[in-house]
Protein backbone atom coordinates (compact mmCIF):
# COMPACT_ATOMS: atom_id res chain seq x y z
CA UNK A 1 0.00 0.00 0.00
CA UNK A 2 1.06 3.27 -0.77
CA UNK A 3 0.00 6.97 0.75
CA UNK A 4 -0.47 9.82 -1.50
CA UNK A 5 -1.02 13.36 -0.43
CA UNK A 6 -2.86 15.28 -3.08
CA UNK A 7 -3.28 19.19 -3.18
CA UNK A 8 -6.60 19.65 -5.33
CA UNK A 9 -7.87 22.89 -6.70
CA UNK A 10 -11.60 22.94 -7.94
CA UNK A 11 -13.96 25.52 -8.66
CA UNK A 12 -17.16 24.36 -6.15
CA UNK A 13 -19.99 25.63 -8.12
CA UNK A 14 -21.27 22.46 -9.67
CA UNK A 15 -20.71 20.53 -6.78
CA UNK A 16 -22.54 19.80 -3.64
CA UNK A 17 -19.55 20.18 -2.02
CA UNK A 18 -16.40 18.43 -0.82
CA UNK A 19 -18.06 15.40 0.37
CA UNK A 20 -19.71 12.53 -1.03
CA UNK A 21 -23.54 12.67 -0.71
CA UNK A 22 -26.26 10.77 -2.38
CA UNK A 23 -28.13 14.23 -3.69
CA UNK A 24 -25.03 15.19 -6.24
CA UNK A 25 -21.67 15.50 -7.14
CA UNK A 26 -19.30 15.75 -5.49
CA UNK A 27 -15.37 16.87 -5.63
CA UNK A 28 -14.63 13.61 -3.44
CA UNK A 29 -16.45 11.89 -5.71
CA UNK A 30 -15.20 12.93 -9.06
CA UNK A 31 -11.46 12.41 -7.65
CA UNK A 32 -12.50 8.91 -6.23
CA UNK A 33 -13.96 7.87 -9.72
CA UNK A 34 -10.83 9.80 -11.99
CA UNK A 35 -8.86 6.89 -9.48
CA UNK A 36 -10.57 3.97 -10.13
CA UNK A 37 -10.34 4.67 -14.28
CA UNK A 38 -6.49 5.06 -13.40
CA UNK A 39 -5.99 2.24 -11.03
CA UNK A 40 -8.89 0.03 -11.17
CA UNK A 41 -9.13 0.63 -7.42
CA UNK A 42 -12.24 1.72 -5.39
CA UNK A 43 -10.91 4.18 -2.81
CA UNK A 44 -12.31 6.53 -0.70
CA UNK A 45 -10.51 9.82 -0.66
CA UNK A 46 -9.97 11.72 2.78
CA UNK A 47 -9.92 15.56 2.73
CA UNK A 48 -8.59 18.10 5.13
CA UNK A 49 -11.95 20.63 4.85
CA UNK A 50 -14.95 19.35 4.24
CA UNK A 51 -15.75 22.44 2.12
CA UNK A 52 -19.65 22.98 1.15
CA UNK A 53 -21.64 23.74 -1.89
CA UNK A 54 -20.11 26.49 -4.09
CA UNK A 55 -17.16 26.91 -2.31
CA UNK A 56 -13.99 27.06 -3.70
CA UNK A 57 -10.32 25.48 -3.20
CA UNK A 58 -6.70 26.46 -4.52
CA UNK A 59 -5.31 24.44 -2.39
CA UNK A 60 -7.30 21.63 -0.74
CA UNK A 61 -5.46 18.64 0.75
CA UNK A 62 -6.66 14.79 0.73
CA UNK A 63 -4.57 11.34 0.84
CA UNK A 64 -5.30 8.37 -1.03
CA UNK A 65 -4.22 4.85 -0.30
CA UNK A 66 -3.12 2.85 -3.56
CA UNK A 67 -2.31 -1.01 -3.89
CA UNK A 68 0.60 -0.13 -5.67
CA UNK A 69 3.40 2.34 -5.96
CA UNK A 70 3.62 5.35 -8.55
CA UNK A 71 5.65 7.61 -9.63
CA UNK A 72 4.15 10.90 -7.95
CA UNK A 73 4.02 12.83 -11.43
CA UNK A 74 2.45 10.03 -12.60
CA UNK A 75 -0.50 9.80 -10.16
CA UNK A 76 -0.98 13.50 -10.74
CA UNK A 77 -1.19 13.94 -14.84
CA UNK A 78 -3.21 10.51 -14.76
CA UNK A 79 -5.82 11.83 -12.28
CA UNK A 80 -5.73 15.06 -14.29
CA UNK A 81 -6.52 13.35 -17.43
CA UNK A 82 -9.59 11.07 -16.04
CA UNK A 83 -10.77 13.99 -14.33
CA UNK A 84 -11.52 16.09 -17.35
CA UNK A 85 -13.59 17.98 -18.13
CA UNK A 86 -14.37 18.65 -14.16
CA UNK A 87 -13.01 21.67 -12.89
CA UNK A 88 -10.81 19.80 -10.53
CA UNK A 89 -7.00 19.88 -10.92
CA UNK A 90 -4.55 17.50 -8.72
CA UNK A 91 -1.94 20.68 -8.58
CA UNK A 92 0.77 17.96 -6.58
CA UNK A 93 0.63 14.40 -5.25
CA UNK A 94 3.14 13.48 -2.87
CA UNK A 95 4.06 10.10 -1.46
CA UNK A 96 3.77 10.07 2.54
CA UNK A 97 3.67 7.95 5.43
CA UNK A 98 0.78 5.68 6.76
CA UNK A 99 1.22 8.31 9.89
CA UNK A 100 -0.30 11.29 7.69
CA UNK A 101 -3.36 12.00 7.86
CA UNK A 102 -5.20 15.20 5.39
CA UNK A 103 -7.69 15.41 7.75
CA UNK A 104 -5.88 14.75 11.59
CA UNK A 105 -2.75 16.08 10.66
CA UNK A 106 -3.54 18.94 9.42
CA UNK A 107 -2.13 22.27 11.85
CA UNK A 108 -3.24 25.08 10.30
CA UNK A 109 -6.14 26.21 7.80
CA UNK A 110 -6.56 29.26 5.88
CA UNK A 111 -9.16 30.42 4.26
CA UNK A 112 -10.09 33.61 2.10
CA UNK A 113 -13.37 35.03 1.64
CA UNK A 114 -13.26 37.46 -1.40
CA UNK A 115 -16.07 40.74 -1.10
CA UNK A 116 -16.22 43.37 -3.81
CA UNK A 117 -18.41 46.44 -3.38
CA UNK A 118 -18.68 48.16 -6.61
CA UNK A 119 -21.30 49.55 -7.87
CA UNK A 120 -22.07 47.24 -10.97
CA UNK A 121 -22.26 43.51 -10.65
CA UNK A 122 -19.46 41.17 -11.58
CA UNK A 123 -19.08 39.81 -14.84
CA UNK A 124 -15.95 37.59 -14.80
CA UNK A 125 -16.20 37.04 -11.16
CA UNK A 126 -19.95 36.50 -11.07
CA UNK A 127 -19.61 32.56 -8.91
CA UNK A 128 -16.21 33.56 -7.66
CA UNK A 129 -16.69 36.57 -5.87
CA UNK A 130 -19.53 37.92 -3.01
CA UNK A 131 -21.07 41.79 -4.55
CA UNK A 132 -22.59 43.39 -1.82
CA UNK A 133 -24.54 46.83 -2.91
CA UNK A 134 -23.18 49.57 -0.15
CA UNK A 135 -19.69 50.49 0.23
CA UNK A 136 -17.73 48.62 2.96
CA UNK A 137 -15.59 49.83 5.52
CA UNK A 138 -12.66 47.58 5.55
CA UNK A 139 -11.06 48.85 8.11
CA UNK A 140 -13.73 48.91 10.61
CA UNK A 141 -14.55 44.77 9.65
CA UNK A 142 -10.92 44.48 10.65
CA UNK A 143 -11.19 46.16 13.78
CA UNK A 144 -13.86 44.43 14.79
CA UNK A 145 -12.63 41.16 13.60
CA UNK A 146 -9.65 41.07 16.01
CA UNK A 147 -12.20 40.24 18.47
CA UNK A 148 -12.52 37.01 17.31
CA UNK A 149 -9.19 36.28 17.06
CA UNK A 150 -8.14 33.92 19.76
CA UNK A 151 -9.52 31.05 21.87
CA UNK A 152 -13.07 31.17 22.39
CA UNK A 153 -16.38 29.56 22.32
CA UNK A 154 -17.64 30.08 18.83
CA UNK A 155 -21.44 29.15 19.64
CA UNK A 156 -22.65 32.45 17.61
CA UNK A 157 -20.60 31.30 14.24
CA UNK A 158 -21.60 28.25 14.28
CA UNK A 159 -23.76 26.41 11.91
CA UNK A 160 -27.01 24.21 13.92
CA UNK A 161 -25.75 21.18 11.89
CA UNK A 162 -22.42 21.46 12.52
CA UNK A 163 -20.92 18.27 14.64
CA UNK A 164 -18.26 19.37 16.44
CA UNK A 165 -18.15 18.46 19.75
CA UNK A 166 -16.71 21.85 21.19
CA UNK A 167 -17.78 25.35 20.23
CA UNK A 168 -14.25 26.26 21.21
CA UNK A 169 -11.86 26.84 18.73
CA UNK A 170 -8.65 29.26 18.50
CA UNK A 171 -8.77 31.63 15.43
CA UNK A 172 -5.41 32.56 14.76
CA UNK A 173 -5.81 35.60 12.33
CA UNK A 174 -8.45 37.22 10.81
CA UNK A 175 -7.64 40.31 8.68
CA UNK A 176 -9.81 42.00 6.73
CA UNK A 177 -7.64 44.24 3.45
CA UNK A 178 -9.38 46.41 0.64
CA UNK A 179 -7.27 46.31 -2.64
CA UNK A 180 -9.54 48.08 -5.15
CA UNK A 181 -12.73 47.76 -4.75
CA UNK A 182 -12.26 44.24 -3.37
CA UNK A 183 -12.36 43.27 0.41
CA UNK A 184 -10.45 40.22 0.97
CA UNK A 185 -11.21 38.20 4.67
CA UNK A 186 -8.29 35.47 5.43
CA UNK A 187 -8.84 33.42 8.21
CA UNK A 188 -6.28 30.88 10.03
CA UNK A 189 -7.21 28.52 12.49
CA UNK A 190 -5.81 24.44 12.93
CA UNK A 191 -9.63 24.01 12.82
CA UNK A 192 -12.57 25.56 12.16
CA UNK A 193 -16.79 25.24 12.97
CA UNK A 194 -19.12 24.59 10.05
CA UNK A 195 -20.11 27.59 8.45
CA UNK A 196 -18.18 29.93 11.14
CA UNK A 197 -15.55 31.85 8.39
CA UNK A 198 -19.10 32.64 6.42
CA UNK A 199 -20.34 33.42 9.53
CA UNK A 200 -17.86 35.58 10.68
CA UNK A 201 -17.69 37.40 7.27
CA UNK A 202 -21.18 37.96 7.33
CA UNK A 203 -21.42 39.20 10.75
CA UNK A 204 -18.26 41.67 9.61
CA UNK A 205 -20.13 42.88 6.36
CA UNK A 206 -23.20 44.03 8.85
CA UNK A 207 -20.07 45.96 10.39
CA UNK A 208 -18.57 47.06 6.92
CA UNK A 209 -21.69 48.43 5.70
CA UNK A 210 -22.34 50.83 9.09
CA UNK A 211 -25.48 48.74 10.67
CA UNK A 212 -23.43 47.46 13.21
CA UNK A 213 -20.62 49.29 15.31
CA UNK A 214 -17.17 47.35 15.72
CA UNK A 215 -17.87 46.47 19.14
CA UNK A 216 -20.94 44.32 18.52
CA UNK A 217 -18.84 41.43 17.06
CA UNK A 218 -17.49 41.42 20.17
CA UNK A 219 -20.39 41.37 21.73
CA UNK A 220 -21.98 38.72 19.62
CA UNK A 221 -18.88 36.46 20.45
CA UNK A 222 -20.05 36.72 24.21
CA UNK A 223 -23.55 36.51 23.84
CA UNK A 224 -22.75 32.27 22.74
CA UNK A 225 -25.97 32.57 20.68
CA UNK A 226 -26.56 31.51 16.94
CA UNK A 227 -29.15 34.30 16.89
CA UNK A 228 -26.59 37.08 16.98
CA UNK A 229 -24.94 35.85 14.15
CA UNK A 230 -25.13 38.34 11.18
CA UNK A 231 -26.56 36.49 8.21
CA UNK A 232 -23.68 33.59 6.92
CA UNK A 233 -22.33 35.15 3.98
CA UNK A 234 -22.85 32.94 0.50
CA UNK A 235 -20.50 29.74 -0.76
CA UNK A 236 -19.22 31.41 -3.62
CA UNK A 237 -17.06 34.09 -2.10
CA UNK A 238 -14.96 31.22 -0.49
CA UNK A 239 -11.88 29.60 -0.87
CA UNK A 240 -9.65 26.85 0.44
CA UNK A 241 -6.66 28.23 0.14
CA UNK A 242 -3.82 26.05 2.04
CA UNK A 243 -3.27 23.08 4.76
CA UNK A 244 -0.46 23.05 6.58
CA UNK A 245 0.94 20.05 8.49
CA UNK B 1 -30.20 63.04 -28.21
CA UNK B 2 -27.90 62.45 -25.38
CA UNK B 3 -24.44 60.48 -26.17
CA UNK B 4 -22.83 58.11 -23.84
CA UNK B 5 -19.06 56.57 -22.98
CA UNK B 6 -20.19 53.24 -21.41
CA UNK B 7 -17.08 51.17 -19.88
CA UNK B 8 -17.84 47.40 -20.36
CA UNK B 9 -17.02 44.07 -18.71
CA UNK B 10 -17.54 40.33 -19.67
CA UNK B 11 -16.51 37.32 -20.20
CA UNK B 12 -16.10 36.51 -23.54
CA UNK B 13 -16.76 32.68 -23.34
CA UNK B 14 -20.50 32.58 -24.18
CA UNK B 15 -19.91 35.11 -27.18
CA UNK B 16 -19.48 35.27 -30.68
CA UNK B 17 -17.34 38.18 -30.40
CA UNK B 18 -18.16 41.83 -29.98
CA UNK B 19 -19.72 42.96 -32.91
CA UNK B 20 -23.26 41.52 -33.78
CA UNK B 21 -23.34 38.72 -36.62
CA UNK B 22 -25.80 36.24 -38.34
CA UNK B 23 -24.44 33.28 -36.55
CA UNK B 24 -24.86 33.35 -32.47
CA UNK B 25 -24.74 35.87 -29.50
CA UNK B 26 -22.63 38.97 -29.45
CA UNK B 27 -21.96 41.00 -26.47
CA UNK B 28 -22.82 44.23 -28.62
CA UNK B 29 -26.40 42.57 -29.44
CA UNK B 30 -26.64 41.93 -25.35
CA UNK B 31 -26.00 45.55 -24.66
CA UNK B 32 -28.54 46.92 -27.44
CA UNK B 33 -31.21 44.42 -26.29
CA UNK B 34 -30.87 45.83 -22.94
CA UNK B 35 -31.24 49.48 -24.19
CA UNK B 36 -34.36 48.00 -26.04
CA UNK B 37 -35.83 46.77 -22.92
CA UNK B 38 -34.37 50.13 -20.84
CA UNK B 39 -35.81 53.16 -23.22
CA UNK B 40 -37.83 51.02 -25.78
CA UNK B 41 -35.05 52.58 -28.28
CA UNK B 42 -33.48 50.55 -31.15
CA UNK B 43 -29.76 51.55 -31.13
CA UNK B 44 -26.66 50.88 -32.85
CA UNK B 45 -23.10 50.55 -29.93
CA UNK B 46 -20.13 51.41 -31.78
CA UNK B 47 -17.22 49.95 -29.59
CA UNK B 48 -13.72 50.59 -29.16
CA UNK B 49 -12.33 47.14 -29.92
CA UNK B 50 -14.09 44.53 -32.02
CA UNK B 51 -12.81 41.64 -29.58
CA UNK B 52 -13.12 38.05 -31.15
CA UNK B 53 -14.88 35.50 -29.51
CA UNK B 54 -13.57 34.18 -26.14
CA UNK B 55 -11.45 37.34 -25.83
CA UNK B 56 -12.56 39.09 -22.45
CA UNK B 57 -12.83 42.58 -21.59
CA UNK B 58 -12.11 44.64 -18.17
CA UNK B 59 -12.75 47.57 -19.80
CA UNK B 60 -14.26 47.76 -23.36
CA UNK B 61 -15.13 50.87 -24.10
CA UNK B 62 -18.75 52.01 -26.39
CA UNK B 63 -20.75 54.61 -27.16
CA UNK B 64 -24.97 54.49 -27.24
CA UNK B 65 -26.79 57.68 -28.51
CA UNK B 66 -30.47 57.94 -26.43
CA UNK B 67 -33.13 60.16 -27.51
CA UNK B 68 -33.53 62.04 -24.02
CA UNK B 69 -30.80 63.12 -20.93
CA UNK B 70 -30.81 60.21 -18.09
CA UNK B 71 -28.63 60.16 -15.16
CA UNK B 72 -25.47 58.48 -15.59
CA UNK B 73 -26.06 56.30 -12.58
CA UNK B 74 -29.48 55.05 -13.99
CA UNK B 75 -28.27 54.36 -17.45
CA UNK B 76 -25.41 51.90 -15.62
CA UNK B 77 -28.13 50.37 -13.71
CA UNK B 78 -30.84 49.76 -15.64
CA UNK B 79 -28.61 48.31 -18.27
CA UNK B 80 -26.82 46.03 -15.74
CA UNK B 81 -30.74 45.41 -14.43
CA UNK B 82 -31.47 44.24 -18.39
CA UNK B 83 -28.23 42.41 -19.08
CA UNK B 84 -28.89 39.69 -16.41
CA UNK B 85 -27.91 37.25 -16.31
CA UNK B 86 -25.71 37.59 -19.28
CA UNK B 87 -21.86 37.88 -18.16
CA UNK B 88 -22.07 41.64 -19.12
CA UNK B 89 -21.67 44.62 -16.71
CA UNK B 90 -21.54 48.39 -17.00
CA UNK B 91 -18.73 49.34 -15.17
CA UNK B 92 -19.97 52.87 -15.83
CA UNK B 93 -21.74 55.44 -17.83
CA UNK B 94 -20.65 58.98 -18.80
CA UNK B 95 -22.18 61.60 -20.63
CA UNK B 96 -20.23 63.03 -23.73
CA UNK B 97 -20.52 64.98 -26.57
CA UNK B 98 -21.19 64.24 -29.96
CA UNK B 99 -17.71 64.49 -31.09
CA UNK B 100 -16.86 61.49 -29.32
CA UNK B 101 -16.33 58.52 -30.37
CA UNK B 102 -14.96 54.81 -28.76
CA UNK B 103 -13.82 53.73 -31.72
CA UNK B 104 -12.47 56.78 -33.91
CA UNK B 105 -11.58 58.75 -30.49
CA UNK B 106 -9.47 56.34 -28.83
CA UNK B 107 -5.88 57.22 -28.58
CA UNK B 108 -4.48 54.14 -26.84
CA UNK B 109 -5.46 50.34 -26.43
CA UNK B 110 -4.42 48.46 -23.41
CA UNK B 111 -4.28 44.42 -23.65
CA UNK B 112 -3.24 41.79 -21.19
CA UNK B 113 -2.41 38.39 -22.26
CA UNK B 114 -2.50 35.09 -19.69
CA UNK B 115 -0.68 32.46 -20.20
CA UNK B 116 -0.17 29.73 -17.34
CA UNK B 117 3.08 27.43 -17.64
CA UNK B 118 2.05 25.13 -14.41
CA UNK B 119 1.79 21.33 -15.19
CA UNK B 120 -1.66 21.05 -14.06
CA UNK B 121 -4.54 22.28 -16.15
CA UNK B 122 -6.36 25.38 -14.41
CA UNK B 123 -9.46 24.35 -12.90
CA UNK B 124 -10.52 27.76 -11.76
CA UNK B 125 -9.30 29.88 -14.45
CA UNK B 126 -10.00 27.17 -17.27
CA UNK B 127 -11.48 29.79 -19.81
CA UNK B 128 -9.30 32.96 -18.37
CA UNK B 129 -5.88 31.98 -19.29
CA UNK B 130 -4.13 30.02 -21.87
CA UNK B 131 -2.00 26.99 -20.14
CA UNK B 132 0.88 25.75 -22.35
CA UNK B 133 2.63 22.54 -21.10
CA UNK B 134 6.20 23.42 -21.47
CA UNK B 135 7.95 26.14 -18.92
CA UNK B 136 7.96 29.20 -20.39
CA UNK B 137 10.94 31.65 -20.20
CA UNK B 138 9.59 34.71 -19.97
CA UNK B 139 12.79 36.74 -20.00
CA UNK B 140 13.60 35.08 -23.07
CA UNK B 141 10.28 36.50 -24.32
CA UNK B 142 10.54 39.85 -22.92
CA UNK B 143 14.09 40.15 -24.62
CA UNK B 144 12.38 39.21 -28.04
CA UNK B 145 9.30 41.01 -27.82
CA UNK B 146 11.33 44.53 -27.81
CA UNK B 147 12.03 43.87 -31.50
CA UNK B 148 7.94 44.14 -32.37
CA UNK B 149 7.89 47.94 -30.09
CA UNK B 150 7.87 50.83 -32.29
CA UNK B 151 6.36 51.88 -35.84
CA UNK B 152 6.75 48.82 -38.07
CA UNK B 153 4.79 46.86 -40.90
CA UNK B 154 3.02 44.34 -38.69
CA UNK B 155 1.79 41.91 -41.83
CA UNK B 156 3.74 38.45 -40.32
CA UNK B 157 1.27 39.12 -37.41
CA UNK B 158 -2.25 40.04 -39.17
CA UNK B 159 -4.74 37.29 -40.02
CA UNK B 160 -5.94 36.87 -43.36
CA UNK B 161 -8.98 38.62 -42.84
CA UNK B 162 -7.76 41.52 -41.61
CA UNK B 163 -9.65 45.15 -42.66
CA UNK B 164 -6.87 47.41 -41.80
CA UNK B 165 -6.10 49.47 -44.70
CA UNK B 166 -2.72 49.38 -43.69
CA UNK B 167 -0.01 46.66 -42.04
CA UNK B 168 2.43 49.35 -40.76
CA UNK B 169 1.31 50.19 -36.86
CA UNK B 170 3.24 51.58 -33.91
CA UNK B 171 3.31 49.30 -30.80
CA UNK B 172 3.90 51.64 -28.01
CA UNK B 173 4.67 48.49 -25.20
CA UNK B 174 4.97 44.77 -25.16
CA UNK B 175 6.02 43.54 -21.79
CA UNK B 176 6.36 40.17 -20.33
CA UNK B 177 6.52 39.22 -17.15
CA UNK B 178 5.78 36.37 -14.67
CA UNK B 179 4.32 35.84 -11.37
CA UNK B 180 4.63 32.24 -10.06
CA UNK B 181 3.46 29.95 -12.34
CA UNK B 182 1.31 32.79 -14.61
CA UNK B 183 3.24 35.00 -17.18
CA UNK B 184 1.13 38.06 -18.22
CA UNK B 185 1.91 39.68 -21.88
CA UNK B 186 1.31 43.76 -22.12
CA UNK B 187 0.47 44.91 -25.60
CA UNK B 188 -0.45 48.80 -25.59
CA UNK B 189 -0.89 50.51 -28.77
CA UNK B 190 -3.07 52.97 -30.77
CA UNK B 191 -4.72 50.24 -32.28
CA UNK B 192 -3.75 47.10 -33.80
CA UNK B 193 -4.14 44.74 -36.36
CA UNK B 194 -6.61 41.90 -36.48
CA UNK B 195 -5.16 39.19 -34.25
CA UNK B 196 -2.23 40.91 -34.10
CA UNK B 197 -1.85 40.51 -30.11
CA UNK B 198 -2.67 36.71 -30.19
CA UNK B 199 0.08 36.39 -32.77
CA UNK B 200 2.42 38.13 -31.42
CA UNK B 201 1.97 36.16 -27.88
CA UNK B 202 2.19 32.81 -29.61
CA UNK B 203 5.03 33.82 -31.41
CA UNK B 204 6.85 34.79 -28.48
CA UNK B 205 5.32 31.39 -26.68
CA UNK B 206 7.90 30.06 -29.53
CA UNK B 207 10.57 31.61 -28.30
CA UNK B 208 9.91 30.81 -24.57
CA UNK B 209 9.82 26.94 -24.51
CA UNK B 210 12.85 27.51 -26.45
CA UNK B 211 11.95 26.40 -30.22
CA UNK B 212 13.27 29.69 -31.32
CA UNK B 213 15.71 32.11 -30.40
CA UNK B 214 15.64 35.44 -29.79
CA UNK B 215 16.42 37.00 -32.84
CA UNK B 216 13.95 35.01 -34.48
CA UNK B 217 10.85 36.91 -33.75
CA UNK B 218 12.37 40.21 -35.06
CA UNK B 219 13.43 38.05 -38.25
CA UNK B 220 9.84 36.99 -38.72
CA UNK B 221 8.65 40.72 -38.38
CA UNK B 222 11.32 41.79 -40.82
CA UNK B 223 9.81 39.17 -43.35
CA UNK B 224 6.73 40.71 -43.85
CA UNK B 225 5.32 37.16 -44.31
CA UNK B 226 2.25 36.02 -42.44
CA UNK B 227 3.63 31.64 -42.72
CA UNK B 228 6.68 33.29 -40.22
CA UNK B 229 4.02 34.17 -37.64
CA UNK B 230 3.98 31.45 -34.41
CA UNK B 231 0.70 29.62 -34.13
CA UNK B 232 -1.82 32.43 -32.85
CA UNK B 233 -2.53 32.23 -29.28
CA UNK B 234 -6.54 30.77 -28.31
CA UNK B 235 -8.95 33.46 -27.52
CA UNK B 236 -9.35 32.55 -23.88
CA UNK B 237 -6.05 34.08 -22.49
CA UNK B 238 -6.73 37.80 -23.83
CA UNK B 239 -8.29 40.93 -22.13
CA UNK B 240 -9.47 44.21 -23.45
CA UNK B 241 -7.95 46.27 -20.38
CA UNK B 242 -8.74 49.64 -21.31
CA UNK B 243 -8.55 52.38 -23.78
CA UNK B 244 -7.20 55.87 -23.43
CA UNK B 245 -8.91 59.04 -25.31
Amino acid sequence: MARYKLIVEYEGTPFVGWQRQANGRSVQAAIEEAVLRFTGETVTLKGAGRTDAGVHALGQVAHVDLAREWPTATVRDALNFHLKPEPVVILSAERVGEDFDARFSAVRRHYLYRLSDRRSPQALDAMRVWGVHALLDAEAMHAAAQALVGNHDFTTFRAAECQAKSPVKTLDRLDVTRAGDEIAVRASARSFLHNQVRSMVGTLKRVGEGKWPVGAVAEALAARDRDRCGPVAPAHGLYLVSVDY
